[in-house]
């Protein structure tokens, strides 16, 4: 490398330019912009929210909106709650670097707000941001669909946060190299965690590290600024201890710009873990194709080349049953769709699911296909379908309309129609907007 | 196990009463809360302390106290901001688990002040975060003084801060347990980042987060109850992901209640990293017994059995210099003393120390002794002496007057000789403080 790793990360960042970007990168990144504040505002009232809310609104500041609270408060308080809301009900976009906008875009919103930025500058932010995370994880080695057990979302949320938030301040590469060095230090989160409130909480947690990070960093707090690649920085410490010396920095660098918003970015058509998915749309079908009546289902099996840990748990009721591929696909099954209310406790309670589950099971296996098989037995007769890639995954895109009435479902539940229509409509031609704040006050319902 | 391990922690934690502890324990906790205040005290000022405040004194609050501001703040970030005060020199005191007081006592100061509780409960809140952080890190794998390159403050703090905090608001088992699910998923931190502001952030970050997961878990946020060592928990994730089958969780359970903290917690004479601080009052006794001229030293040497990457960082003034053997070992040569001043830019940048440091090498020889050898030719003539245990290690422990006597130095910039002399009789008698208040009122200089 002819200059230090960090500094051309840094030097892509500052160059990235909205004029510059291929307008498909920005329509993406408007979309998850958007699929972002209807999945917060679908997690408001849930449990994560409820008892952050709690804390948070002792706590006041004027600097940074919440979703759906008129109260302002500081920028890393509105970053940690906005994050964590969007996550709260797991119905938020997925890229190989953890959950991107749950990541990003509450970091562009508090800095945003707190110093005045355009839209265009959002834009900005979000795609240099999305291209660090992208270039960083691209690299590594992944084992059990995690970094040793540690969740992507958080270890690589601090410095895709810091990115967008340092973005947004126009931080100088040096400030930049600070404020990742910063981040770093606050990459976390076990995988231990999913099917808790804690999961959500891991993006709120990555949101508010990288926002300090940024403001820090401009204040001339220090940090090592080689901690990307320093033998005892992020790579080394956070991500990959046994394979450091596999990394391929220089890969990293020519990861950079390619426009991996677009062409990488899933997005997620129900709310729970973006694994079953695809498990999910494929017993809706067999459900419609076949007319099969659930009781008389035999036996059901759900066969998948890879089975992670962290998607074994059984279903517990609430938030838990986002992991369980077999709580969601039986619900599939039963209710012929899969909605915010299938992890309700009513729901979860239903007598009708245990005969189910209980003919239901889950199994490892290499030669299952890509995605795996769904196989069930009724009357003797086996059906045996693939399962195919679920709407919103990058094989199979939603349109711009599926994610837009995606958010006006969402939104609908706290904003009024008006309301929702119209950020739609603003964060559809973001680079139009000179200003957050009225954008902010529509979401905050301060009008 | 009868029990799950976890459920077995929290019994304990439960269990421990001020009553109960013996005498020393007790002691060593009061002067383990005294030598914190007094590094905070000195911490006021300091680079990473700057930054932060200017973020921070943006929010207001009412639940707790910062020391040496009379503006109140919210318990997480009081507990942020006390945590990186007192780390800020490296002065403060240190453990198997990593530095112990900051992230013990922030969270005890600012759960106690919010909840109004009793500086006998304070006592037990320290003792039982001082054992749990001291079981669960005895029990790991221990690579490169750390845990595959994080730093122990970080990655045991908010674990040990969680169980302060958790003591001092009464939480049941299940919510300490909640409260521990909550920490592991914020255990952060590379070592990389040592001689940089972002170290002491590692410990206000930890005590933040502990006081953070205390609050949340009583509110009824969820989180994994075994994360401690689940699968895809902490010690999986965080600690030793190859080791993780060798850990010996029952001696973990052993380990607790053993009056941990009068017999391992190691106090520093001198404000920089703990490895130095021996080669530190070697070099003072060369000087003093051979009178030598630093001029006339042709070579210097430090030879120690066990050297860190993160020790061999090049001096490159503030607080890098506090992890380099070379900067601190030339500095008592040069001085007869190591002080706050050794880390100024003033001294950094002294001409007189060029040449000595350019003598000086420092290398690794596992011959050298336990602690290692300090080798100096002057004139020909080589003196080599062995580097014994500072004043504060646990085998050459520091009276109580002489920590009195450091916190009274330490204090004596920010606060006049009468209250710097109420505060040590009041946290001496710790056990008879009905609440916090007025402690607190003399430590924010509010009275």
């Amino acid at each position: 490398m002819t200059e230090e790793f960090s500094q051309q990360f840094a030097s892509y960042v500052q160059g990235v330019h909205w004029n510059q970007t291929s307008s498909q990168e920005l329509e993406t990144a408007k979309l998850a912009i958007l699929d972002f504040l209807g999945t917060a505002l679908a997690g408001i009232g849930e449990g994560p929210d409820h008892a952050l809310w709690d804390r948070i609104s002792q706590t006041s500041g004027h600097e940074a909106s919440i979703i759906g609270k008129p109260q302002k408060t500081t920028s890393w308080l509105a970053a940690l709650m906005n994050g964590t809301l969007g996550h709260s009900l797991d119905y938020d976009d997925t890229a190989e670097f953890g959950h991107a906008s749950v990541i990003i875009v509450p970091a562009l919103l508090a800095s945003g707000e707190r110093f005045g930025c355009s839209g265009s500058r959002m834009l900005e932010g979000y795609v240099s941001a999305y291209e660090v995370g992208f270039a960083l994880s691209s690299v590594t080695r992944r084992g059990n669909d995690q970094h040793h057990g540690m969740h992507s979302t958080g270890i690589f949320g601090p410095i895709t946060s810091a990115t967008a938030a340092g973005k947004i301040m126009g931080l100088t590469t040096d400030e930049l190299r600070r404020a990742w060095g910063v981040a770093v230090s606050q990459s976390a989160g076990v995988t231990g965690n999913f099917g808790t409130h804690t999961k959500p909480l891991h993006a709120g947690l990555a949101s508010q590290s990288g926002v300090l990070a940024a403001e820090l960093a401009s204040s001339g707090f220090t940090s090592n600024t080689s901690a990307l690649d320093a033998p005892l920085g992020f790579m080394y410490s956070v991500v990959a201890p046994s394979y450091y010396d596999e990394i391929d920095f220089d890969n990293a660098i020519k990861e950079l710009g390619e426009n991996h918003t677009s062409t990488t970015l899933g997005f997620k058509k129900y709310p729970c873990g973006y694994i079953a998915q695809g498990a999910i749309e494929t017993a809706i079908k067999l459900r419609e194709q076949t007319g099969l009546n659930v009781d008389d289902i035999e036996s059901l099996q759900v066969r998948v080349p890879i089975l992670e840990d962290y998607f074994q748990v059984d279903p517990t009721g609430d938030v838990a049953g986002k992991f369980s591929y077999k709580f969601t696909v039986a619900c599939a099954l039963v209710d012929g769709k899969v909605t915010k209310w299938t992890f309700s406790d009513e729901s979860f309670s239903r007598k009708e699911l245990t005969p189910l589950l209980q003919r239901f099971s889950v199994e490892k296996d290499p030669d299952s296909g890509s995605l795996g098989v769904l196989v069930a037995r009724v009357g003797g007769k086996e059906y045996s379908l693939p399962i195919e890639p679920a709407p919103g995954h990058i094989r199979n895109p939603m349109s711009p309309e599926e994610l837009q009435n995606k958010f006006l479902f969402n939104a609908e539940p706290v904003l009024d129609n008006l309301r929702s229509h119209e950020i739609v409509e603003r964060v559809m031609s973001l680079e139009a907007e000179e200003s957050l704040t009225s954008l902010m006050d529509l979401l905050s319902l301060r009008k």
